[in-house]
């Protein structure tokens, strides 16, 4: 468990190399800024509350809280009570889960890339990672009324709770923010390349590495059986998500679109990650492959509803983990009617109080301090204008 | 098993940054693309057939198949078997040995760079790891003829079974696709250097990172005495390679050769690997030192002979690989002629079914599509061809 | 353990990544070059006499030496020892305690960096990595006369004994050096940008997840509980003292600069390295945010004191290393007024042995090889100079 919590905390190197990687260089010193503060500030307000909102222990189970700050349970005697859990301690539930936590954020991140305000988006990720995401986790993770359906709503390592939470948040931003300058001109949709395509794939084989942390360490315990399963699940969903995602882009697009490939791997991880553990090898290459095609499909509806997603995050990280929340209730051992019902019924849950509550921060940020840089500052690059710094600023050619 | 399976994973970015680092800017993308291909394609390979063919169970020594798909074995009553093996589960061996199914692609990959048709190369890959290397890797980790020799050859995490496999392929792809444009010039040799020296050494020190997975987790169980000494002999020899390389290329060529340090590494721990358990921390110094010493003349040597290989993957993984598989007849708990004799018989019958199945799959190849881009593709690049992207589209220079 | 040595190891290419990214592109290769000696030199060391100088079992405190060479001990049957330690064997320890050594010079390689001839500083590594820096770590972790005091000295997993071991001597460097030309003009403070900031974050993030491994292994068994406590502590430390060194920053400087923040993140996790295993997260909290506003000052002090330390590395490690070492005293389970007098006098040996013996080495050096390269060789770069080399030798730029 401790070193899956590592492995996702990694993730977040591979988040920025991906975020980076997929946008303009005058944008990149923003992008590391926005990235490092997500998972600094995160862990804090997890520490402070989020924990306690998120696991509020016996609660109505729509929102409760334990109270500010963290501490181990003692015993009666006083002394720290390790029987906790099976498998792993308080101090580790705390860490895996406050790596988690600040992965919504950072969904997000990636979708407003490139023209929004870094003050604004401090705030939206103090108030997003800080309290919906925790109460929102408490309805399923925290024992909340999710879990309580008579089938209760299934989501092992969070293609909802995670994955579409940042999704939700990362449209309605997207909407409210409006696309970057020359994404959408004349009626046509213009490619907006990155600048660092190495990086983005280093990004996303880091991502891949932290996803053996992030679903296997949802098994929350050493079973070593189940937790193998999970991990070769991973993998396979990872890799048909890819392969399907490059084919069917080469058959539409005419070319190997690097770019594809790498989000049909990223579709699949979010496709399997709600049943990571309930599935055979087989049904976890189907769901990729499928994660992988929609991934084609969803980039393409994405740009034809003028909504501007830098790096694809809406793509992956909401239609994706949509899809892999249904297959629960398609594939492996729970598939059933009943539990395709509560599948349903959670993602529904997610997307009223994400959407809900995203708009009303974004939009009142909007209507106050405003969202987005001005014109000349998204045209020179907000490294210049928000930070005062260059990515790159000894970097030379030589003269042969 | 499960972090070292993950570490394994990891080296696929170890391999594509030093590729990518090595060769030219305008080749990037297709780097890339074949490596993220590799792993990929390479695990859904080994799931659908590879482990099968690999683990035969009982066969006739030289090629068995125990079925399509992968599935844990169960008991009389249906359930699990967990007594699948000691220390791991069927689904830790799976994932393991699927992560270093697609290694030996991979070290082709990088001797065939800037110059193969991508097409062609899939194909390769396909029938290379999909089908040669498992009936290979049979003969010994399977339990084949070469393991039922009187004196087993011996060859611990796959100096020859991995790394010369890969190289005995990449001479032979090497030798029939000819060399790049440039490359040797009225009877010259001309140095054509790479485009990112930063991230080829970020790969070595993954890869060394990865190895930690490779070699500690061959030793199959959770044995800490022998783990720990295998760790430690692989980062002797790692370091003794790296050392040894830029002492003598110091003393032959005067200057401080950063490439050939970084191969010295890699060769240091392609040398080690056959015997990482049986041997001592002075045996590995020595293995790794030597290893380090062949780098520089075998670098030399493959020059001379007009092959091509960009990446030094012939002198890193099937010259070392060669020594590495002998140094367990010389040095540590094995050594003896016998030991000796049985490691030039698993050398010479993997150099046989090598050479023979990878001229028959390229020769094919080239003399039906063709293996080779045109001239123009070559000259201006694999990117803009094969793939219509560019690795850096939007990087700037900044006008100080 | 295994797995915090492989993670401790991970940690030079987040040193070598920092490094790089915040000096000029015409070094890069020299860094690399440094970064990539110090590790596999450093382990050779280690195993050659370092371990036995560190650990010499019975000695007068002071200075001890068990031998050339490692070997496990073994039992009066000849048979390799188990009970060497609970929780770890003779060869992990071995092979952390050498991932630790080599650190003290890559704190140094950055201090010096960007004029520093590649020579002597090879010698200073053999020295001060061969010799002292296991000499003084005797003094603690070897059972040595700071270990003995009343109350004893404590340090956790290395504030003084490997942050500020290579905090003193870069400072004694970097005074016997020089600043680089043009760094301080005119009585002015220039910044000199360095080239890749994308890579220095990185770097940094690779860091912390190294920081895992270093605090988590220096438990020294796999007790869940404490060794959990201590990851929440270095996170949570590691997490304030990014915050607080950017909002120190900001409020002093105006701009969110990038640079603070990432050395913020270190001076937190070099701050709770002393202690992590005895504070609570509070605790660890404010000795994180301490940590982070002393870097902000101490990076303008070091200024002003007209030493050039290219990465910052003096008021990372030194600086904060200090404050770590004795927030010991103020803070968590050990605080008191004796154990700060400890703290103090294990700071001021470390300050003695240090100072003296790097000002031997690097004077030494001086006034016979020299130990800065001429004034050509530091404007044009010493990739060109000492390597024949160049960094980024194929990059270009596209013509869009």
């Amino acid at each position: 468990m401790m070193i899956c919590t590592a492995l996702v905390f990694f993730m977040h190197l591979g988040f920025a190399f991906l975020e980076i990687g997929l946008t303009r260089q005058k944008n990149t010193i923003n992008v590391l800024f926005k990235n490092i503060f997500i998972i600094t500030v995160g862990l804090l307000l997890y520490a402070i509350a989020g924990f306690n909102l998120m696991y509020p222990g016996e609660f109505n189970g729509y929102i409760g809280f334990a109270g500010f700050g963290i501490a181990a349970p003692l015993t009666e005697a006083g002394t720290i009570d390790l029987a906790y859990n099976e498998g792993y301690t308080y101090w580790t539930d705390f860490l895996f889960q406050g790596m988690f936590a600040a992965t919504a954020a950072t969904i997000v991140s990636g979708a407003v890339a490139e023209r929004i305000k870094i003050g604004p988006f401090m705030i939206f990720t103090v108030l997003y990672v800080g309290i919906v995401y925790p109460i929102a986790g408490s309805w399923k993770w925290g024992g909340g009324f999710l879990d309580q359906l008579d089938t209760p709503f299934y989501d092992f390592a969070g293609s909802t709770l995670v994955h579409s939470v940042g999704g939700w948040a990362a449209i309605v931003a997207v909407w409210l923010l409006g696309s970057r300058i020359g994404k959408f001109k004349d009626g046509q949709i213009k490619a907006i390349p990155g600048h660092n395509l190495p990086l983005a794939t280093a990004g996303v084989l880091i991502l891949w590495l932290g996803w053996f942390g992030f679903n296997g360490g949802s098994v929350l315990s050493a079973d070593p059986e189940l937790t193998s399963l999970t991990l070769v699940t991973t993998c396979l969903a990872a890799a048909a998500g890819g392969v399907s995602a490059a084919f069917v882009s080469t058959l539409t697009f005419k070319n190997l679109d690097l770019t594809m490939f790498l989000n049909g791997v990223l579709g699949g991880l979010v496709g399997i990650t709600a049943g990571a553990d309930q599935m055979s090898p087989m049904d976890a290459i189907i769901i990729g492959a499928v994660a992988g095609a929609i991934i084609v499909f969803a980039v393409s509806l994405i740009d034809k509803l003028r909504l501007d997603d830098p790096v694809g995050a809406i793509a992956v990280h909401l239609i994706c983990g949509i899809w892999g929340t249904l297959a629960v209730g398609i594939f492996g051992k729970l598939a059933g009617w009943d539990q395709l019902l509560s599948q349903l019924i959670g993602i529904g849950s997610y997307a009223l109080i994400c959407i809900i509550t995203s708009f009303l921060i974004i939009y009142t940020l909007k209507k106050t301090v405003g969202i987005r840089v001005s014109e000349r500052e998204e045209l020179e690059g907000l490294d210049a204008h928000e930070h005062g710094m260059d990515a790159y600023p000894d970097f030379r050619l030589n003269e042969h």
